[in-house]
C-alpha cells in the first residue's frame, strides 16, 4: 500500500515526521510505500540517501504550507500546492491508499473531505478518536466533522466506528452507545431520540442504548456516537481536564511535599502515555475512500510511526469493505420513516 | 429569609440532610428560617427538641418521597405530596424564598420550573454549575435544564451566569465565553453564530468570544455558556473523567509502589475536596422566582449546609433583582433581527 504523509504537519515539523516516517520503514511490507509530501528542499536534506530504501519511500514536492491557524478552506483554496491539499490528490487520484497529517486540524477534514470520495453508501464522513480508558480503549465519533448531523448521519457512524472497534482494535462485538443526557429511552433530543429508533431498527447493532458523558470511563460501552459538536467539545474538554487535573496534582504535592512530588512525576507520565489517544496513531476520518489519519499538531516521531501502522492495519483488514458491505444490507435508511422498519427496500429519490 | 429543605432528597436522606440543616443553624441571622420538608414521623425523631431553636426550623410534612431513578414528570403527577413537589409549592405561595433539594435532580428542575414562576424577562430557566478549576472558579451554564436553546435563552443565561458570578462568587466584572468548537467567529452552528451576535450587541456584555472545551479549565473565562444537552455532557464528562483518572493513578501507583500510594491518599482527597463542586453548595436553577439548588445526590451534611449558605447569599445579594434590571435594561430581546441591534425598542407579540 502507499501512505502520503503531510511532512509539514504540526508543531514539530518537518524534523519529527520525517523521523517517524524513517522508522516505520522496516516495519513495513516489500510492497509498502511512504511518500513524504512537503517542499523537496526542506525534505530532502533531513533524510538519508534515498537509494539506501529500496523505493521504500520517495518523495513528492508540495512547495505550500498551511499554518496551524489559518483559515482551513480559505487556506487550501489559496494555497492549491500545500502539502495538505497535495497528500488530499494523491488520495484522489488513486496514488495514495492512506494520508497522514499532523496538520492543520481544519484543512485536513476540508481537504479530505473535498477530494476523497465519500464510501458507497455513506452519507457524511465522521472522525473517530479512540479514548484509551482505564476500562478499555472506546472509540467516538463524531469529534468535530459534521455539526449538522441527522440521524442517519449517527447511525452510519455507529456502523462504521463499530466495525473500526472489532477490526482495528479487536473488539469482539462491540457495544455501541449513543451520547445523551439520560440513560431512559425518552431523554434526549430529537435528533438523540431517532437516532436511537434507528439503530433499534439494525437487528444486527449491539447497542446498549442512551450513555452519559461519565459512562466513557466506566466500561459502559466500547463506541460513543455523538454529534460533531458534542464530540468535540468532549475531545477538548477531556485534554483541557487531564491537563488541569495533573497541574492540580503536581501542585498540591509540591506545595507540601516537594519529596513525593518528585516520586510521582515517573508514575504521571507512565499515566499520560498509557491514556494517551496518539498511542492509537491520531483521529480516523471514517467514510471516506482510503485511510485518512489526523494527528495532533504536537505529534512526535512516535505518533507518526503509530499513525503509519494504524493506516497499515486498516487497510490490511479491509475495513472500508467491510463498511460498504454492512451499509449495503442494512435494513436501514435515511428515508426509514421514524425508524419504523420499512417492510419493503426503500428507494432514495435521486436512485 | 424562610429556606424549605427536601429532607428526603438524595441516597444519604433523611440522616444527612436533617444534620446539614441543624449545623448551619447558628450561622443564620434572627429573622431566617429553615423549613424541613418530608414525612413528620420520619424526620422529627431525628431531631431534638425543636424548643431549643426558637423558631430557627420547622417542619413541614410530604407524606411521599420521588425515588432517584423515578421519572421526573410522571412521578410529580403521581405524588403530589411529594417533598420536592411540596418545597416547589412553598415556594410558589411565597412561604419559602429558597429551596433546596439533593433529590432526583430531573424531578427538581420540572417541579421548580414549573411552579416557580420565570423572572420577569426571562424566557426559560437554566441550570448553573460552577467548576472549581486550577485558574479559579467557572460558572457553566445551562448543564440540562434547557435541550432545545435558541439564542435569546443562551443570551439571557449569560446574563444571569455573569451576575451571579460577579455577586455570589465575588468575580469583578467575569469574562463570558461561548462554548463552540474553534476559537474563531465562524466557527460554531447555528445557535452559537446567532448568539454570539446577541452577545456582541450587547454593550455591557465582556464576552471573551468562542471558547474551546479545553478553555474551561485554563483561566480564559469565568463563565461558559452552552446549552443543556452539551452542558450536561460536560458535567457528567467531568465526573466520570476525575474519577477515572484518580482510578488510574491508584491503580499505577500500587502496582508499582504501594507505599507511595499510601502517601498519595491524603493528596488525592485534598484535591477532590477542593476542586469539588458541592463546595458551592450544588447546582443552582438561574431565571426562577426566588434561589433554587439542586444538590448533588450523594450530599453529605455539609454540602446542605454549603447550601444553605448559597441560598442565603444569593437572597442577600439580590441577585434576582440584579437579573430584572439588567434585562429590562438590555437592547437585545428574542426579536433582535440577527443580532443586529433594533434602533426602537422592541415588543414581543404576546406583551
Amino acid at each position: 500500500m502507499r501512505i502520503a504523509i503531510d511532512a509539514m504537519g504540526g508543531d514539530n515539523a518537518p524534523d519529527e515526521i520525517v523521523a517517524g516516517a524513517l522508522e516505520t520503514i522496516e516495519l513495513l511490507d516489500e510492497n509498502d510505500e511512504l511518500i513524504l509530501v512537503g517542499p523537496k528542499d526542506v525534505i530532502e536534506p533531513r533524510m538519508p540517501s534515498l537509494k539506501s530504501y529500496r523505493g521504500a519511500i520517495s518523495v513528492v514536492h508540495a512547495p505550500d504550507v498551511i499554518a496551524m491557524d489559518e483559515t482551513p478552506i480559505e487556506s487550501l483554496r489559496r494555497k492549491p500546492k500545500s502539502s495538505i491539499g497535495v497528500i488530499a490528490r494523491l488520495a484522489k487520484r488513486g496514488q495514495a491508499d492512506a494520508v497522514i497529517s499532523a496538520g492543520n486540524t481544519g484543512a485536513c477534514v476540508a481537504a479530505f473531505q473535498m477530494r476523497m470520495r465519500n464510501l458507497p453508501g455513506v452519507n457524511r464522513p465522521g472522525i473517530a478518536v479512540v479514548f484509551p480508558t482505564f476500562e478499555g480503549p472506546v472509540t467516538i465519533c463524531d469529534v468535530g466533522a459534521n455539526i449538522a448531523c441527522k440521524p442517519i448521519h449517527l447511525y452510519q457512524y455507529a456502523v462504521m466506528a463499530g466495525l473500526y472497534s472489532q477490526y482495528q482494535l479487536g473488539i469482539e462485538n462491540p457495544r455501541i452507545g449513543l451520547m445523551s443526557i439520560g440513560q431512559e429511552d425518552a431523554k434526549g433530543n430529537e435528533v438523540v431520540k431517532k437516532t436511537r429508533e434507528l439503530m433499534k431498527s439494525d437487528p444486527n447493532m449491539n447497542l446498549v442504548g442512551n450513555i452519559e458523558g461519565r459512562d466513557i470511563f466506566q466500561g459502559v460501552c466500547d463506541v460513543a456516537i455523538c454529534e460533531g459538536f458534542v464530540g468535540n467539545v468532549i475531545l477538548k474538554l477531556t485534554e483541557g481536564l487531564v491537563d488541569g487535573l495533573f497541574k492540580a496534582i503536581k501542585h498540591e504535592l509540591m506545595e507540601e511535599k516537594p519529596r513525593l512530588a518528585m516520586k510521582f512525576k515517573p508514575v504521571m507520565k507512565r499515566i499520560y502515555k498509557k491514556y494517551d489517544y496518539n498511542e492509537y496513531g491520531g483521529a480516523l476520518l471514517l467514510g471516506v475512500n482510503g485511510a485518512a489519519l489526523i494527528c495532533h499538531g504536537s505529534s512526535k516521531a512516535k505518533t507518526i510511526k503509530n499513525a503509519v501502522l494504524a493506516a497499515k492495519k486498516y487497510y490490511t483488514e479491509k475495513i472500508n469493505d467491510k463498511i460498504i458491505e454492512y451499509l449495503s444490507g442494512t435494513p436501514v435508511s435515511s428515508e426509514t420513516p421514524n425508524g419504523i422498519l420499512a417492510q419493503t427496500p426503500v428507494r432514495t429519490t435521486d436512485g
